[in-house]
């Protein structure tokens, strides 16, 4: 049965009062740091004691026990001391119970089997928050119906009723670059304006601006594809392409996949804003993206049990790009550059047929809508 | 009186015979070698002697002399060897006399006198294609309004004429890349799509391949605001801002672009394409770009008198900032990166100022379009 129309949890019209972070890794620690900071800057400005915890979980239980006792989570996020007011810790149950905001910060290809664990401790009027860029590989389903399925499924409350309750993070957020504090916007994702605004709230920070929409297809699309893109910018790179290559590859890459999320419902603006071209600018500018760094080494000739065996953390992208592709097939929509990814990724063509395929051949009209 | 609405010169369907190339800079030494280039491959492909002759004249007769002997312009584009077909001279009459395309590869505050001085020798049926990204300072006026305003005063056919014959070339072309024939896309904008066609087959070679539109002030506000954008990213380097923040700013930076362009007639497509987003993300990822470098020298600290003793060539966004704001305050436009420009450069506000201009304050819906 559909929960109640509420736009916010009942009861917390001033922000949540309890958020449970679910992963622990550079991006999950980093997002439990700045809403930890977002709360101590508002009970400040209240001249009140914290009225909201924020408790971060990770899966081991031995590791979140140092990271409890030092404030340091060194795996992941190096030399950043993290909040006295963010809780740490295993247990999956006691982070989830009470929470009404849960942040899923878990690899993509794990959401599942994550919310299936914590779907019994779960509260039914809490707000679900993705960081996840990714599809499932399986279904192909983006992030947020992955929720909307498996707890409409799990619990006694339905699809619907999740699906209105769950929102999506996205944007340029190198997350390094923000557990340092450097000037950060970002955008949040609801299906509607009040509770993208009572997500936005809680994690505001001096250093982090939540910008709010209603597109959420729109905005997992452009991260999603993101990760395809800074894959093909990555072997580009691995090949010695210029700039001038790769800031076409980039430009003909927010072209398909802004044509992806235009025929999923998603809106233009949200592909030219911050969850798009800054995602995928910051992305591709940055030394250290994962995705870019698998490119990279396809690029300059590993195969993709090298890469796979030479990187320690998920290059999402790679394990997206089939699943973009069949999505973007089932709703006829052209994305030359994720199909010559795919193409690469399964070893039906080589690197150095790649450059003829992101450049194409004929003269002829630069058309970048469908 | 206007000319006939010929939609290229008479008599050339199979492309220009003379190519006279303005401007022996970088780019426009660069561009005279794909056009001489284009030319050879072109003969070559028809199993004949080049048609086309390809003409490059700069206004230092010593240094014209020098590089028409030795094949390298060492100071421009070092260590590039110029196509033997390319004829280089330092006498205008010659270079313009009888070319039916003439490129225009002088800096944007050059180009009125440039033209005045070629007028008395111009073919009436030359096309015009101008390869200058910026506003005249005094007049606001862009590069394809200058050419008909000039021509069309200084000879006995009227701007129209002029106009019906000007088109413009820009795109993420970073000349030294060019120079060095990494794979390159570009576009040609013309007031028809068979003009555009014949400038595009005239320069496409191997390396360069230019996509055609007919969105001429588009495509000319693409690379005009784009050396602006430049120049509040150096400042953000010189700040020491991360990728996160540089990208909103090339994100910001981009949707005020395209407001300004769609204002005065362009279309989304052009801004959201090479010559708008792909211009600028090539400029904003080069550690050469003279507007870039400009930026970060004054987000260091240095006075705009000291940028301007510093550097050797020019950097157009500090000339064209001012024209721009007055143009997008003339058609009522909102371009808040271009207005902190601006300020800096005159001293109103110091670069510390820059960051909450740019990253804003409030958590408010994230439009991108006017």
């Amino acid at each position: 049965m559909p929960g109640s129309p509420l736009p916010v949890p009942s009861g917390t019209a001033g922000g949540p009062r309890k958020i449970a972070v679910l992963g622990a890794g550079s991006w999950g620690t980093t997002f439990a740091k700045v809403l930890a900071d977002s709360a101590r800057a508002a009970a400040h400005a209240r001249h009140e004691p914290p009225a909201r915890t924020v408790v971060l979980w990770g899966r081991d239980a031995d590791a979140m026990g140092h990271v409890a006792r030092t404030h340091v989570n060194d795996r992941y996020v190096p030399g950043i001391r993290l909040p006295g007011l963010l809780q740490v810790t295993g247990d999956l149950a006691a982070a989830v119970h009470g929470a009404d905001l849960v942040v899923l910060a878990v690899p993509a290809q794990a959401l599942r089997a994550q919310l299936a664990a914590a779907a019994p401790h779960l509260d039914p009027e809490a707000v679900l928050l993705s960081l996840a860029k990714g599809l499932e590989r399986d279904t192909g389903l983006r992030m947020s119906e992955v929720v909307a399925e498996e707890l409409g499924r799990d619990t006694d409350r339905d699809a619907e009723h999740w699906r209105e309750r769950t929102c999506v993070l996205s944007g340029p957020n190198l997350a390094m670059e923000i557990a340092e504090e450097q000037p950060t916007a970002s955008v949040v994702a609801a299906p509607t304006t009040e509770l993208a605004s009572w997500v936005a709230h809680a994690c505001r920070t001096r250093y982090f601006r939540p910008y709010t929409n209603t597109d959420v297809v729109g905005t997992e699309i452009g991260g999603v594809v993101k990760n395809v893109i800074a894959l093909s910018v990555g072997i580009a790179d691995g090949r010695h392409f210029g700039e001038n290559s790769k800031a076409s590859i980039i430009t003909r890459g927010l072209a398909e996949t802004t044509r992806l999320a235009l025929a999923l419902g998603g809106r233009l603006e949200t592909l030219s804003g911050l969850a798009g071209m800054g995602d995928l600018v910051a992305t591709c500018s940055s030394p250290l993206s994962r995705n870019r760094t698998a490119g990279r080494l396809l690029g300059l000739g590993a195969t993709l049990a090298e890469v796979q065996e030479e990187m320690t953390q998920t290059a999402e992208g790679i394990k997206s790009a089939p699943a973009v592709l069949a999505l973007a097939r089932r709703h006829g929509v052209d994305m030359p550059i994720t199909e010559a990814v795919v193409a690469i990724l399964r070893e039906d063509i080589t690197v150095d047929d790649l450059a003829p395929l992101l450049l194409g051949r004929e003269i002829k009209s630069e058309g970048t809508t469908p």
